[in-house]
């Protein structure tokens, strides 16, 4: 295998647990919290997916605040803007896995990039807030080009920024339609499957997988 | 409003119930048939977009098969190749909802149509298993150009197919992210919403909204 130049970690589910909204959420809508989250992300991805199809990107802001609306609306729940501001506030304050800073300084020596569908005014305060910013040389982000991860545009646009080789790039995500757009592309993969699913079936075959991100430490 | 000369209906969870597969998958699976239809149909759609996202197209039966392995493995199903054509098979004989024969019926001195993700050889067995076949002017599926709704080069197909203006067609699908791509692009549209759903926030408006097909009968 080439040598690795660049690790390039996608952010949402791979570094940060996006359900740790879900207090927030169980706060303001006792015994909805799981469920409104759990709609709320994949609502989140499912727009910026048909967004992305339909040609009408919006950033992921406005992205993930259309999502947490539907999800309210869906469970019945009465809001207002206080409490959409005050959970979208929570979304950037998310908790990292608890292994996520341990592994970014086992790895601080080599060259670290976030590359997320977030923009930079989701992604700066929310690396900043888990004291993860310090770690990486690049935060990279799909709304400097309006074109959402899985396109190849978008990884494209990541590779262009590193000034890397595609095959000298170890892409790693816990979203399997994310590690799935990379191997596509062309970069090295591991999957870092959390919750332990079965392989998505897209004719992509990944190079390594992972439970948590604890596993890279052994193998790159 | 300008005339409607053309009314193009969405197939699967449109005049289809999608979930009706679900019996063939109980008798495979006790007490799991409901859950794998649901997966199923989940990451049949899901595999539709991403493959659309990453420039992978390939046909909806194929997408359908790999959506069906996933949720058989996801829920720890052992299977044959021989379960795997059953309830292929049994895709290609979903049942119609109750009113779309009598609906088609109504509307059959109209132009209609329906437009797919599905190929050729599913919807033409689906459509003739349910009798429904006689109804339409044109079978038209994304399969002739390899682009898969939402996108607005699957819905400029149709019309082209169709000889028709953008503003003279009356789009009808049950699928949010159908009636809106069919909105984005500039279809009238009629958004069947079956389970009494929230809008999907996708910065469209759409023109009418049934609960099934029945209310499509006042109107137009």
């Amino acid at each position: 295998m080439t040598k690795i130049k660049a690790m390039v970690f996608d952010v949402y589910g791979t570094l940060f647990d996006v359900h740790t909204v879900q207090d927030a959420c169980e706060q303001h809508f006792p015994e909805k919290g799981q469920s409104i989250s759990s709609v709320w992300r994949s609502k989140q991805l499912e727009y910026a997916f048909l967004r992305q199809l339909m040609g009408q990107y919006e950033p992921f802001t406005q992205v993930t605040k259309d999502a947490l609306h539907y999800s309210l609306e869906k469970h019945a729940c009465r809001y207002s803007d206080e409490i959409i501001q005050d959970l979208m506030q929570a979304y950037n304050q998310l908790q990292p896995y608890e292994e996520t800073k341990q592994v970014l300084h086992h790895f601080q020596n080599r060259k670290l990039a976030v590359f997320s569908n977030g923009p930079h005014t989701m992604l700066e305060p929310l690396l900043q807030h888990a004291g993860l910013a310090e770690y990486f040389d690049a935060v990279v982000s799909v709304d400097e080009i309006k074109e959402y991860k899985p396109t190849t545009a978008a990884y494209a646009y990541v590779l262009k920024q590193l000034g890397v080789k595609r095959n000298e790039v170890l892409f790693l995500s816990s979203n399997g339609w994310d590690i799935n757009g990379a191997a596509n592309f062309g970069f090295h993969t591991a999957w870092i499957n959390r919750n332990n699913l079965p392989a998505d079936k897209l004719g992509q075959e990944l190079d390594k997988i992972y439970h948590d991100l604890n596993g890279l430490k052994g193998d790159w």
